[in-house]
């Protein structure tokens, strides 16, 4: 048995979506879209914090976050499924070519966690 | 055994920011910048096809979008993780909220897939 | 007399701001994140939306459009302010550039309208 | 004669898209894309400085934050001008709402400056 909880997730979307009839507005374009639209609002919740508030919000706002985050990553999840991208594979592959760019001592460049 | 796909992934960003003493860049705010970043990064890869264009991306330019959705969502899980989100269930819950909200037959609002 | 309107608007969000002592939100860092934020309103109100439609949107969703353009000039204008950069210089120099690179007969690339 | 520089900006990037026949690409729908995507650049140069730092950017950057900055814009005057809005006007409109809106003393919420 497959436990694995991102695809489960991945399944319950694709399941969603049908139920609608929602796929011909399911476009990859669509969905990077809406992808950018989510992000919009997750940063506009930390837009006016310092860094140090980021690091430990709130209770209501921590909410906002949580949700807003939860709309990003279902986003995410969905444009993967739509154009057969493993995210958990493609993660680790960059995560690869970021230990050979990235060695101790570095500090973070574009495109380096 | 957890063999959970997500949780070891969040493990290894985990330890490749330690590993750099990263931490201190990791705020919340910052990380949610740098997935604004990446999305940007992905939409720039679609903004100039059509809708039927990116349903069925050339190989190369599919590569460069799993590249960014792998931007993407570890920049994601990197935010996830600082603010003690667990993703899986933030979606689902908000997949409970968006089952009540649109019932068969509507048409996708906003922060709806 | 300077009649050109970008300067009377930058002035006026500079007055507004200092009217309300905001200076201190308004680091280059965070009004980035604002931009991006809002750049996400106006992206969201056009993601479901076929290109043609999005070419004569609806009068209700032109005006939420309308709204959200203005938002994302808004903090661009102040962005620009905070650090000195003339954007109709910017853009020009940009469009200089952009014709050396994109002769008559090619096809957009990234950074080129 | 009209010397305001918004408009002569405006001419200038009808003028560049039609001698490339670009129309065909800058449906609102895309250009809304272009204008994530440089936002996104824009905020990838901020994302690892304090807010301290990016009110004093170190040259270099400060020419790359100029440049992303003209991206911004050149989008944004394009999305304005395919869709017949006038951005000053839209602007100071918002701005009238926002003096109603946020009295002094008040802080900064979301969409005010």
């Amino acid at each position: 048995m497959d436990d694995d909880r991102l695809r489960a997730l991945t399944q319950r979307l694709r399941d969603f979506s049908a139920a609608r009839q929602w796929e011909r507005f399911h476009s990859p374009k669509n969905l990077a879209m809406a992808l950018a639209g989510e992000t919009g609002e997750l940063i506009a919740e930390l837009q006016w914090l310092t860094e140090d508030e980021s690091r430990a919000p709130a209770a209501e706002r921590l909410q906002r976050v949580r949700d807003e985050a939860a709309d990003v990553f279902i986003y995410l999840v969905r444009l993967a499924d739509a154009l057969g991208i493993d995210l958990i594979e493609a993660a680790h592959a960059k995560m690869d070519r970021n230990e050979q760019r990235f060695p101790a001592g570095s500090a973070p460049g574009h495109g380096a966690p």
